[in-house]
């Protein structure tokens, strides 16, 4: 029910098969987020069309409004949302953290204002591990403790501590209530340091047999390079057969990095959030669609791409629905920038299955062609 | 080009097939409205799969904001929309006498400010032939001037003779231009006077031969009586070859009341505009899908509709993605009273073409259902 097989390799980076309840995924792979039951602006007929296996939800805002209740009454997430593929849900960890608002932690959990009433709440590793049985995602992930990206040691330290408390306790509620039908993930943190992040992996790994493992704590404020070498230090270490995702990395370079480490999965908003922006995704790298140079432009966003909004509608057709506010155009940009990442996953996967160093030359020409000056 | 035939009536109700250059349309007929080159959160697909044949968009707003010319260096408006079926486009008129700001009217045209930048714009006859002719709609409409729905009869008498000296500028403008590929429809103005409304048909009707007639000037705001009374004055006056469109009609109540008084074409915001206010067209009338009651409620929408809202979500994900603010409810309720609309008008086109009496019997039926309490 929840195996990954490994197909192939080149460097620490591989291609793999993820099989799930809803699905079989091949990875390296994005997944689009739909933070309220639905990825903004697109429908699953879309998501199916730009080639989404998974979807991610997150289990605070599902919590908030409509509350876990109206959705199991409603058949659960899948048949809430009308998406018949594997989905994933977070614990609600790092929006409890990241959220403005009231906030008080201690070891039994944490005590938050809804930013929809501002009503207080309590989210526990009990509670968010049965509100997300409760929604009935293929994977659910342990409720974990993030500290902010530039966090001291002794800031990372109690936050992976209790992260680890917490992740006994997700593990003990799910075994009891999980039937078999969803797998509980655990989620790494340690910030930027290096001996945290090995020590908590170790003592993650002996705490049972896991079908997957989340890595936090990173892409949230520290820079580039220290991002790439938590990732560098965890490969070696990380058991091969069980896929490694990478929480919150979207941008199309760290997507590679990634990938060139050893990551098999990611979620990210900005495709969606950017796209609403009029950001586009290109090889050359992102453009701003209301730019008045596109005003009469007549060719298609990314001539590269094959979704409907770059084989239907001219860059001149896109920036109109933007500047005239159509909500038409929120849509065509948000398609197009997830069915970027999709492709750019695909491209990875027949880099690696071909092997001989394929990926690495096609990385590299890949970074030499994005963010070359000459587009707006 | 531009045929029209008859092939079935019942009463003064009939169906026929309008052949333009874009391709037939089987009438009575609804055409959604795409006020900026777009259906508002609709696409092409999505108008395709709800079995739209003809849309109306409008050149005032696209004359403001691309303008012709960005359009015509687009390609045109079918084109630039991506639209390959027929497309109309009104005159501007309506919305130069309907908009708020600045105007002044002399039988030259009309100077009036732009709602986008504020700047001082003039639309006169030729103008709006010019403005229509370089977007190219299967279906140019004169350039009429729009008196107020309680206008009393000197100022309909204005409004109409004006209108009349207007279409006769615009026909020699659009002989000049047309290649044979648009064709150009009269307005009929003269407010809720009876007397008015036959002199206009008789003037119009001995000024040419025209391939479509519109009638203006009705629902904006008289009773509902006046304008079926209106209706029924004109319609043994109105030639039978050609198509009579009512112009801004889209209650259904009001679509049936005027296809039993032998109109054929119909546009609206209101399904699409309504639709993002969470409002639904159903069989009982209209509900809000904002509703409490929606809450965990697992039924389709309207469940007589094959809609892929109706067919696909239930009412309590639907009333969520309102709750939730989520783009994907506004294009799924517009999705669904467009298609209501246009499945009213395949209902209308099926008991006219079974004849003895199965439109009044249907439309009877209809209106018992129509309304009822019972639904939020």
């Amino acid at each position: 029910m929840f195996e990954f097989t490994v197909h192939a390799s080149s460097g620490r980076a591989r291609t793999g098969t993820l099989t799930l309840p809803h699905g079989a995924i091949e990875t390296p792979a994005f997944m689009p987020v739909g933070t309220q039951g639905t990825v903004r602006a697109l429908s699953p007929a879309d998501l199916k069309a730009v080639g989404a296996g998974i979807v991610l939800a997150n289990t605070y805002h599902l919590h908030v409004r409509p509350g876990e209740d109206v959705i199991a009454q409603l058949g659960g997430l899948h048949q809430f949302m009308a998406w018949d593929r594997p989905l994933l849900t977070d614990s609600g960890g790092f929006q409890v953290f990241s959220l403005a608002g009231f906030r008080r932690v201690d070891d039994e959990g944490v005590e938050f204002q809804s930013h929809v009433d501002g009503g207080r709440r309590i989210l526990t590793p009990e509670r968010a591990t049965e509100i997300q049985w409760t929604l009935g995602a293929d994977i659910a992930m342990a409720f974990d403790h993030v500290a902010p990206g530039a966090a001291d040691e002794a800031t990372s330290r109690d936050a992976l501590e209790r992260t680890l408390r917490w992740l006994e306790r997700c593990a003990t509620r799910h075994r009891v209530l999980s039937d078999g039908r969803q797998t509980l993930w655990p989620i790494l943190q340690g910030g930027t340091h290096r001996a945290l992040r090995e020590e908590g992996l170790r003592r993650i790994l002996d705490m049972g047999s896991w079908t997957g493992l989340a890595i936090g704590g990173l892409s949230v404020g520290e820079p580039k390079p220290k991002m790439y070498e938590v990732l560098e230090t965890l490969e070696p270490r990380l058991p091969a057969p069980i896929p490694r995702y990478l929480m919150g990395v979207g941008f199309p370079e760290d997507l590679i990095a990634a990938v060139e480490r050893g990551v098999d999965l990611f979620d990210c908003v900005a495709p969606t959030r950017n796209g609403r922006n009029g950001s586009a995704l290109t090889p050359e790298g992102a453009l701003n669609i209301r730019n008045a140079a596109f005003r009469t432009d007549s060719g298609p966003l990314d001539p590269t791409c094959d979704c409907e909004t770059c084989t239907t509608y001219s860059r001149g057709y896109l920036r109109h629905l933007f500047v005239a506010d159509e909500l038409l155009g929120l849509r065509l940009l948000s398609l197009h920038n997830v069915r970027y990442l999709i492709r750019l996953a695909e491209a990875m996967r027949a880099a690696i299955r071909k092997g001989n160093g394929a990926l690495a030359a096609w990385a590299d020409d890949w970074r030499r062609r994005y963010n070359q000056p000459g587009i707006a």
